[in-house]
């Protein structure tokens, strides 16, 4: 099936580069009577905006979502919903620079090797704008999964560079916490050194990485599938289909490599009428299907590859060149990956409550 | 889309519990003209097999593939085929302490909460037994890739507990250094060490966990989606659809929170004609898209959850009791994962192959 | 997707050809807890044998299904259940005369041109043998239509050359009535003169078509989709999907051309509580979901293309030549399509009612 | 997957209703370097367009449009294009008739009964409005056949009521001839006669049904797949998804009931090194892979169900009631339907001949 499209019932499809007239999204499968207008969308969108803080790109994008279908007096009819970004800060600009040269960690030589030819203005299809749609959409499976499920996403930034923030309770993070500082770190400390190293990277020049963990809070046990779809697998999916991220993992995560079974193990017990286990180093998924306990999982994204000194690099030609990314760029993409990461977590959970729903409910 | 199939055109389809009567494989999108035995499919499924060493359980398996359809006169035609796995270790036993009580680790809850019933025959559907059908739809893979576009897939077991493998050189391990010792490790000293940790692991009647590597050879510039589809995407969820995969990473993976934009950029460069780039630290992967240097991944691997000593659990009403795993284990999964690890990574290849093709070839 | 599933959560994979070793069909998404047994998948495939009356071929197939999955302690545990047909009648013949020769009205030549080789051993993959793994897959869509909605799938032969049954009600046709004669038309008297006429063109050597007409009673109003995957859409692609197929009309078909809206529309009324058409013109769907009245559809199907008497055609290499095909073939496919037709019909509806409840449920 | 979408490699997904504020399709799949620009989408959408003559209805939409993405420097950059339809004439309109009726022969009481609500402005997703956005999907289809495999796609009008064209060769029919008269019959008596009784039915407030034809010339032997994704299943679910469609035949078509093998075979023959069919009753394709000779396909297509005259029917409530439809609506479909079945046959061809280089390309 086509790649501009995630999802099996609960389904998007994007279209729209950086710089062309507009990005746009088509959401297909909602429920019916779902209350939704285009006030629900601005949060995220605003979250996940350039030019929200100093620690973000200075670019500014309107970001003003205008819903074309879909939704009749206030609520979703069942049919697919479009919602639509104009591109309004795409003024012309002098691309010759970039047009010929290979930005290292960018996507531009391999656009040209697969397709022969590429719109080069500021990244294309490739650039992180396609994610406005994805933010969009996530919204919706949001409020989706809150209302009918009960269920609450949430993302936050757990590292960057090596200042880590000690987080004792992932499910305990409240919105109000994450969004206290610009960094969206819930650790005021850790925050607080993180601004400062992100400060200085940019002084410097360059870009930090950094780590995001995410967290799903009430998604009963049953949700998704034993083999191949499993709610782990599809959720991984979901994360590496952002722009930057280089690793995911849940639970205890790559830390199982150095642990025995007896203490990996996470015992089952029982909270009042509820089987539970007494820990959560699964991440809340066993076997491909949800366990009751808290969805965690973290990502690892890369440092910004746009740089504004001067790197090596080749032309399409071959010839040795180098080439300074100008223009605003974040210096660390974790904060803004969070409503990202969101998004994508929380489609993907919507996706297989309906499946869940089809063939279990 | 059914959750019993992986891939859009190379597709598998699989059914099969581990003592169901047998387990099967569909597979769709092989293109014609391919030479093909059940001799072919052999030498990973002997890799994959129970009881092929010390290290690994000792039950037996004979995982004789039968090959149903879609082979004639020794080519593939073109149309589905299947290939068949009688399961003759099912003798009848004594279930009883499982079928009640819920093994931590195991799906055995999630698989009631989900569906209402499970088979309880030794995990039945979320088996590693049904990881054989993988195997042999990964052959096919690999010897498509192989034969029509020169790439090779190999992995091997990178870590085990606290020991790590030094391989300079990722693209450079053989299959004959894989397969020289029975811990599928390259690096003999590390081999050694890995053994002697696994040897008394399973003396102590515990587990350990360890991290898998795995690397794809060949693959030209080009193959992959730009927005949801990403290589690296559907790559992850293939990993992820494996039992026990509790991470996995590209490239400089993880480590790449700790670097700066101007150590992790991989700048680029010329390699005669090709344009490469001189570090690998994007893991062949740029956009979503083969960049034509070699895929680098790596999966961690949760410590068997089976364990012959007791662990505390509940049973399906709620009741805390004890439950002591007898039978069989790998005390350590990182042998057997590597060729399932390699089916899934060839198929996935195999099956972006075709998509490129279709689109851009 | 891969060409050989079908659906989107019921979904049915084949494989197998008509003299290879076995067929087999994975069948996906059937909802946990339904009663199920080899027995039940009996009669559908008994009707759908070959040599079950003088008016099939005599060719025999035993047809014996095994479960080999998906079923534990009498019910399905909703993972994937496959169903293997060995195929026993494959003894070696002299297949010379077809190799290179390209029979008329089959897929011989097209075989040869899609693939660039063929198994050319009666019919390969395009045989009709493969409606085995369909019927097999209908009689689990029957039973979880029955059990859970309330919905029958019945078919019945409408016309034979130029012999028309009389039907006054589609939806009052009982499986007693259809079996009553081998022709399968639930009208006696031009049941008899079916039967005479199929005689004759059997002694001829020749072959007839004919139309069948398919009934669904008991669809509740609002499954489909009005898009795409309109249910008349997904109906008729799952009957043209079966072999002989050329044409397939809905409620008033083809006479609709002639008809004015004044008299093809079905005006509302009501029949208690329920809203109801007054008439069926529409045969039970409006903009492609069900409107709660009988869905009736008829297929066109055409003369058994093989002959015993001899036809001009060429080699593969274009040489003029002609062909009789020997062998066991039915003169009239009628009979035996019904079967699979009822199993294509309730295979689509099944999904439709997973959709339906994923999205509205 | 979702409703919304049609395709599997050339894909397209579609929102917005009739009265909202834009309609909008999402192409994936489409190859790079594809010469397009707007203008290349304004023949087919003039042809499908509203108040383009006497016969159709007069209303107005503007049409035009929007290229938002997936093209740069005029040329297709292989990633997904988006075209937008702004809907300029939705002016606030009395819709308390049909909010609470039940129009006979439409969409409105099962999108009640599916969904629980309804944009009841207009049919809302249901109208007819929807296949602009398959139009313009089509036109790229067209032109992609058109310059990379020599495609031809073609429709006209073959009846209406009672009057039938007469027209000795599908395949030699042009778009000139089609395009002669209003009615888009290419047999001028006929279409004068057509003419007279379209403008009948419409002084008597009625409407009429007719079936059109639909003709790919060009198409070489090996498209499409052997079993489910037959072509001419995929074909006539792409038909059957379009409005008012009750009937879809190849070839020969429901005449096959009546037609013996001896006649109805299409015997193989060369015409000079092309290996052909003496004739052409099996429509072009044989085990659902094309043959090389032109696709030939019917639609019986209703006639409108809005009527201005009144109808019997209910309210929501099931209270007995009338309605009559005013506006303005076409008496008969079938001029109009031309585009939007050519769009649909272009669009199955296209994703076809991507799915065949795919795996034999």
């Amino acid at each position: 099936m086509a790649g501009n499209s995630f999802g099996t019932l609960f389904r998007i499809t994007t279209a729209g580069e950086s710089h062309g007239p507009a990005n746009v999204v088509i959401i297909d499968g909602v429920p019916p009577g779902l209350a939704l207008e285009e006030a629900d969308l601005i949060p995220d969108l605003q979250r996940r905006r350039p030019g929200q803080s100093k620690l973000t790109t200075q670019r500014q994008e309107a970001d003003a979502p205008r819903i074309l279908s879909g939704v009749f007096e206030g609520k979703t009819t069942g049919t697919s919903i479009a919602v639509l970004f104009e591109n309004n800060d795409q003024r012309s600009r002098d691309y010759s620079d970039i047009k010929d040269k290979y930005r290292p960690g960018h996507a531009d030589y391999t656009f040209d090797a697969k397709y022969g030819l590429r719109d080069y203005r500021g990244g294309g299809r490739s650039s992180a704008r396609e994610t406005v749609a994805r933010v969009a959409a996530g919204a919706i499976a949001k409020k989706l999964l809150a209302e009918r499920c009960g269920v609450r996403v949430l993302g936050y930034v757990k590292q960057v560079g090596d200042i880590t923030a000690d987080i004792s309770d992932p499910a305990a993070v409240t919105l109000d916490q994450v969004e206290a500082n610009p960094v969206r770190c819930p650790d005021a400390a850790a925050a607080e050194k993180m601004t400062a190293l992100i400060e200085k990277v940019r002084a410097e020049q360059d870009s930090i990485g950094g780590v995001s963990e995410l967290v799903a809070v009430g998604v009963p046990a049953g949700w998704g599938e034993p083999v191949f779809d499993k709610l782990r697998a599809d959720i991984a999916k979901a994360m590496f289909s952002l722009p930057a991220v280089m690793g995911v993992e849940f639970g205890a995560g790559f830390a199982v490599a150095r642990s025995r079974g007896t203490d990996n193990n996470d015992v089952f017990t029982t909270d009042g009428d509820r089987i539970v286990t007494a820990t959560n180093r699964h991440g809340g998924m066993l076997g491909g299907i949800s366990s009751g306990m808290p969805i965690v999982l973290r990502c690892a994204i890369k440092p910004t590859s746009s740089l504004s000194q001067p790197q090596q690099t080749v032309t399409r030609d071959g010839q040795p060149t180098t080439i300074s990314t100008k223009g605003r760029h974040d210096p660390c993409l974790l904060p803004r990956f969070v409503p990202m990461g969101e998004a994508m977590l929380a489609i993907t959970l919507a996706d297989h409550y309906l499946r869940h729903k089809a063939q279990c409910g």
